[in-house]
Order: C-alpha cells, then structure tokens, then sequence
C-alpha cells in the first residue's frame, strides 16, 4: 500500500492573507483561472492582492465553463503560450482547478497540441498548479486528476497526466454565501469521494484511515446541508470533508457512482455532485456489508434507506428517465477505468442493477 | 493548520522488489548510509540487488554510530565529495536515516563546513534522500528533521535544514528478526512520538487523524513487545504505527518526553526509545485529562498507570539517578524548542515534576 499527498495543504481563516507569500516560491508570473463567481465571493481580491504585495504579475482568465472541455484548455495554451507565465493558480471549483491543472501541462508543452492530453505518457511534466477551491466538493486540490470534457468520445474524462498541485489554500469564508444548492451538491460529490474510496479495490489503511475522518467530519455537516444556516465552522467543516476527499480518492480512484454521473452529466448538464449522489445508494446497495455499516455509522444515519434518502432531499433528486439510464448502464459496463476499482461483481447485470437502483 | 507528508510512502511485503525501481528516478550515482546490522538483516543485499537491476552505481558506509555526531556527518561529506552521490539512501534505524539526511545537505554544499548545519537558514537544498527503515520507532522516513550529536553543545539537537525523503520504502521482514530489546525501545519511540503529537500546542485535526490512527496501530503490537514472538502481521503493524509517529510529529514536533531524553542518551548511552519511554509517564500525568483519556481508550490500558507500568517493563526501565534527573531538568527547562509543544505550564517547577514522575 501507498501514501501519497505531495500537495502542501493549508486550512484556516484567511489562509491566504497568512500564508499567500508562499506562491513566492513558484516564479513571478501567474495566470489565474478561474470563473466568474469568483468575484463575487471575495476569493479573486483576496488572491491577486497577494500577488501585488509580493510583486508577482498575473493575468486573469475568468471564463472558465463548468465541466471544461478539451478545446478550452487549448484556447488557454493559446492565450497565454506568449506571456508564458511561471506558476497557475486554480481558483474555484473543480472546474476551475482541473482546468488550470490541465492547462500547466499545456504551458510546459505549449506546442504540443490536444491529443497530447489523452496519449499514454510515461512522466509528463508540468508548470506548478496552486489550489484554491471555493466549492466543497471537488478535493481537486489534492489529487492528480484533472476532469476535462472531451466531446470525442461524449463524455468527460482525466487527462493521462497527474498534476498534483504544490501548494493548496483553503477557507471556510469562500463558501460562506455560496448558494445551497451548490453547497449541498458540491457536499455530496465529496461525500462520494469517501464512499467510493471505502468501497474500492484499492482501499488501504491509509485510505481507510482518511476515510473514515472524512466521513466524521462530513457528518458533523449533515444540518447545514438540509437548510440555509451555515456558521463559519460549518463552512471550514464543509471544506474540510471535501479535502479528505480529494485525499482518498488520490489513494483509490473513484468507481460506479462517479462512472455514471460523467455520462449523465454530459447528456443532461445535471450539477455533477447531484449525478454523483443519483448512484450511491445503488453502490452501496450490492457492497460488503460491514463496510457499508461502517459508513453508515460513521455518518450517523440508521439505515441505508435513510442515507439515501437524505442524498435525494439535499440534492432535489428526481429519477431520471430509462432511455438516460440504459445509456449510463450501457457506458459503465464497458468503463475498465471505473469497474477495476469496484471490489464486488461488476457483470453488466449488476452494473445496471446499481445504475437503476434509486 | 496544515497537512504536509511530501513523501511518497509504500509498505508491504517485499517492498524494495516491487518499488525499488523508482529510484531511477533521483539519478545513477547511488550513496547508501548504513549501519552493520543492515548487512545482517538482508535489507542491505535487497537494495544493492534493486540497484544493480537499475544500472545505478553506488558505494556502501556501513560505519554509522548510534546518534551520530557532527563530526561523522563531515566525515561523509569528505569521504563521498569527489564520488558525487546524485542521491543517498539511509537504511537502518533513525541514525542511519538521519545522518543520510545531514550528508545530503553537505554533500549538496560541498564546500561548507560543519557550522552550516545548525545556521538558520530560510531555505536549503539537499541531494534527495531514500529511506528504508529496519526498526520500527524513528519515523525518520516521514519527517524533515535529522537529530544529530553536537559534542559543542553536549546534546543531541536536529539540524537546521528541513530534509524530507523523497521516498520511504517500509518493509516489516526487516523487523522480524530484530532483537527483541531494539523492537521493544523503538516501538515506545513511535509511542513517544503520537503521544507528544497529541499533547501539543500545535496539534490539529489533521495530526489528531494520523495519531488516533498510530495509537490504534500500535495497540495492536502490545502482546508482541511484551515477548519474542513476532508474526510477518505484527511487524507490519510495527513498521506502520512507527511510520504513523513519523507523519504526526512531521505535524506536531515532539515535547518534553524527547527533550528530556536527549540529555539521558547524550550522558549515559541509553537507547533513545527506552530514554523517551521514561518520561511519556509524567508527560501525561500533567496533561489535559480528555486528551490522556483518549490516549488510554486507544491504546486499550485501563489507567495511566498500567500505560506506565508496560512501558517499564518492556524497555525494562530502572530510576535514573537524581543528579542526571537534575541536569534534564534544569535543560529542558530552558530548551525552547521543546517547550513551546507543550500545551501546559512549563514553568521549572513543572518540568521538574514531570522529569522526576517515575
């Protein structure tokens, strides 16, 4: 078994007035991507007014889309491949921080062109990516994978390279006046995280020991995902769960659930932490029994029914229609990536007995 | 707070075999830094097979002393300047390991003297360390200090220079035919270093994580430290819950137990776990009553009195003698370095107490 968290992760209340100076370390020019919210929630002034006081220069790309696709981090290769900055800073949510992150292999190889992002490689290398989320979800911010849609093959996928980012900044205040319906889905991909690293082939003591944390601290967020009120240590809760997820899946993948939100999310534009909560009731319906009860337990809910449940009323889950779900069943069954991390039977019978379970 | 393991870890069974070959990866010209039980324990064979696999040339100093001094790391730094190592690889206990990191600073500056050691400097390079443990109590492996003994100051103290491993490859079969003596003082290092993790000011929860985690580890090795049967499971255990240790005071920093425990290896030679052991007891005497308690519960004793009590009888603990228990007393009491851990009064009269517990 492996330990591998190369990421230096900080987590505090104005994370990047104290330790902001650290980007020092990665060169004098940064390109920030991120989205257009992060204007709002404070996060962009916060960073860029870091990066005057240490004198690096930067440029913004704000027009990051949710669940990015190919041609958007070319059109970044593109932008930027003359300004060639030293660093990139990933600001937002997963979006945002694949993108950078699929972009700072771009820039090091800025002539190099798309297929280069899904070839076998055996190193790549990368400019440094900086992490800053503003969602609770993604745990980009610690893990190697960088989700980019690829309209090829009509869905979404990571690129072959794995960047780890050097440097992560959490803070709870970034997520203080998101809208609840991005908290509760965002909350539930990171839940996911930790469900489909405990339920994997890969599961070590490690990953098993960050787990079951996770799954602690997501619990202790089980209130504010149900309503409107979030204090600030909800928040640094909120973010804190998200982060150990990103921590176990850079240990174990993930597997069924997030396999078939990716198709879904491609086909309807379903938030993806909804998608991801759609199948984890089916995941854990057919998954070793004491593990589950582990889960169970350690999140505090009686009954998988319960848990399930829950997911279905934070998220507004609705079912989805059969035609959409044969089409998830029909993609997942063939999903080598996905199926080799699910540790029980993965015939297509099952996988679409998992698919259509809710 | 922060999380920060930059190593990237493996344990298992047969772990040079399976790994070994990322260390092509830190370049051709090996330095292994070892002791002469290395050669013994089959783990020195293991690694100049993995290398000659490679193609990596490499030269072998065996000569390491238990808590090495400065004057042996400059002696490296000479004996190995023209060689030109492009990496080293510490194999054995924490004295082989850290001495490994020391030379890897100086053999990166081949030009400075020994002083460079203890200068504070804001940042250093070092050549990139490997490092394979054959006891189960340093967590060197894990860790950016190296604890070095300085004749100049009569004291162990670590150096300067942050030095972590790039990477750890931990393998329990090293253990399993380990004088019972080295596995029992090692294994009440780890202890040392959870507990002082966890009774600390800097304590998070991100190192609350790992060292609940290390003490339910270790609580699994108690029958196996109290006699000589060893099973290939407990030494794993062994090589883990040391590794825990390793990653909590990567976190947290150790306190006064290690404090005090340098003075007594520094005058009399006792071995470093067993000298640690002596004073975990007043350590926690003192200590936030929620946090021994939790302790306790993880290490399955039912008092800190039977926590005392095992500890005595598997390092075979004697009372020192008053004037040594003096002189830690009165040098801890102004070793800033290790005071500012501790998360109570650290007025003389406490330190006394908790240096005169047993």
């Amino acid at each position: 078994m492996f330990f591998k968290i190369p990421t230096l992760v900080y987590l505090e209340d104005e994370c990047l007035k104290k330790h902001g100076r650290l980007m020092e370390n990665y060169g004098r020019k940064a390109l920030i991507v991120t989205g257009r919210s992060s204007a709002r929630n404070g996060s962009l002034a916060d960073v860029t007014a870091q990066l005057d006081d240490c004198g690096i220069s930067y440029q913004i790309y704000d027009q990051t889309k949710e669940n990015p696709p190919v041609e958007q981090v070319m059109e970044l290769q593109s932008l930027y491949r003359d300004y060639a900055p030293d660093f990139l800073i990933g600001l937002g949510g997963g979006s945002a921080i694949d993108l950078a992150k699929a972009a700072a292999v771009m820039l090091y190889y800025p002539d190099e062109t798309a297929d280069f992002l899904y070839k076998p490689v055996e190193i790549t290398r990368n400019l440094p990516v900086v992490a800053i989320p503003t969602t609770c979800g993604t745990g980009s911010e610690v893990t190697g994978a960088s989700v980019i849609t690829r309209h090829e093959i009509g869905n979404k996928q990571s690129i072959t390279s794995r960047v780890y980012p050097v440097l992560a900044l959490l803070d709870g205040k970034y997520i203080a006046d998101c809208p609840q319906t991005i908290i509760a889905n965002t909350s539930i991909d990171a839940l996911g995280h930790l469900v489909e690293s405990y339920i994997n082939t890969t599961a070590s003591e490690y990953s098993d020991m960050i787990v079951r944390e996770g799954l602690r601290v997501w619990s202790r967020c089980k209130e504010t995902l149900k309503g409107e009120h979030r204090t600030a240590e909800d928040c640094n809760n909120l973010m804190l769960s998200a982060n150990y997820g990103g921590m176990a899946i850079a240990h174990c993948g993930t597997s069924l659930p997030h396999g078939a939100s990716y198709t879904v999310t491609y086909n309807t534009g379903m938030p993806h932490g909804k998608a991801v909560g759609y199948f984890l009731y089916g995941y854990l319906k057919y998954a070793d029994e004491s593990r589950v009860k582990d889960i169970l337990e350690l999140t505090q809910f009686d009954s998988l029914e319960q848990f399930r449940d829950f997911i279905v009323a934070v998220c507004q889950i609705e079912r989805l229609d059969e035609e959409l779900l044969e089409k998830c069943a029909t993609a997942l069954a063939v999903n080598k990536s996905k199926l080799r991390f699910c540790p029980y039977d993965t015939s297509e019978e099952t996988v679409r007995k998992v698919v259509f379970a809710l």
